[in-house]
């Protein structure tokens, strides 16, 4: 079933408040910044890999087991992951890819990510390295779910609501083109408005002698500056992957 | 260092938003019956358990390696669980408990959850199960922790306030006369409002065409009949088993 434009619109702002709560709840903690220095895991028999690698590893791992990457929009950070040991049933879509890695960004969500931290989390260091690197990776999930449903089915419906138009562009190898042919400024500002509405909201009961405010302007950057970029991204790349329609 | 009743109470309104933040993110998906049946999992190799306790006791393995269940707050659900791999540096509390499991309540709580989860979530099945049986891990987690740390900070300090008067009421085995002590209505009342206020402004901007509401009224009595009265339960369990002063 092809979802309209405008269902998976509001599908998206279904996730925000998701990205957003897993955002507020990181900055809980500070940066700790040694659970993201190689070598210093403190985990026995780990001598290479930071604890937050090692965790978003070990719970990909898991997740892989239970079926989660068979989801088209789950797609995650770390290769190889063992095979699904659970029958998932997908709903019937309307996506053209066989390979959604293909499309996939997650290399570029994950730095953006950590170039976040230092802002969202206050520096320092308050020994809560396990939750830290707990809260990173139910972050960056919420993230690539989100980016990547976006990406393949917006592409999928413009793509649909133009054929010769895109077409044309994929022939030509254009990125250029298809990324300036996918863009809506005026969407992309309603999104940012209503998330910075959404990040106050969240917190408006807040007492902040114990709890870290998450200024709404950071979660807004970061979705202007990768959110958004990232998923136009993923477009291009599902429409340079696109297959030919039966 | 012991905390003062003043900060745990502090602490324990930051863990508010956490909770009322994965109890909304879980109400995005249907009640999934099915996933909580013993046998349908649908997992290679696991004929009985349901995909709820599969994913419950998976998770809980791997956050034992990662060393979560070293901190006295974090009780697990499941048992038995591996030895942590990770030294885990724990901040100096002035606790007296050896055996933190000892004063545990997460069957009550487990029970609660379970319970809750009709009301929750919209009735019938979407497919998401795994989407769902995650969420409800990191619910209970959440739940887990605030009511312990609630617990046993709340019932040492309590203690430290009137050693005498707790004493007695411990030699006598008198568990009502402690729950009585240990109650304040006042402060269970503010807290309720609290919630009711944190979980309105947590949905203020949500589109509720794509987005399930949770009433407020709904955490607040998850609040009210379960949270508080585990708490408290968890209290008495801890001042029943404190090791005397030396």
């Amino acid at each position: 079933m092809l979802l309209t434009l405008e269902r998976v619109a509001e599908l998206l702002e279904g996730l925000e408040e998701t990205i957003i709560f897993k955002l507020i709840d990181r900055a809980q903690f500070r940066v700790n910044e040694i659970a993201y220095v190689p070598g210093k895991s403190g985990f026995d028999g780990e001598a290479d890999r930071s604890l937050f690698v090692l965790r978003l590893r070990r719970q990909e791992e898991m997740d892989a087991l239970f079926g989660r990457f068979c989801v088209p929009e789950e797609r995650p950070f770390t290769t190889p992951l063992p095979a699904s040991k659970r029958a998932v049933t997908l709903p019937d879509t309307a996506l053209r890819i066989d390979e959604p890695d293909s499309a996939s960004v997650t290399k570029a969500i994950l730095q953006a990510y950590l170039d976040l931290l230092p802002t969202l989390c206050a520096a320092g260091d308050d020994g809560q390295y396990g939750s830290s690197v707990e809260h990173d990776v139910y972050a960056l999930q919420a993230l690539s779910r989100r980016i990547h449903f976006g990406s393949f089915h917006v592409a999928e419906s413009k793509y649909r609501g133009d054929p010769r138009g895109y077409e044309r562009l994929i022939r030509n190898g254009d990125r250029d083109g298809l990324l300036a042919r996918l863009t809506r400024r005026d969407v992309e500002e309603a999104i940012i408005e209503r998330v910075r509405h959404k990040v106050g909201h969240a917190q408006a009961r807040v007492n902040r002698s114990v709890r870290k405010y998450v200024e709404p302007d950071l979660v807004t950057g970061f979705y202007r500056d990768h959110v958004i970029p990232l998923t136009k991204e993923s477009e291009v790349r599902y429409l340079m992957k696109r297959k030919p329609d039966v």
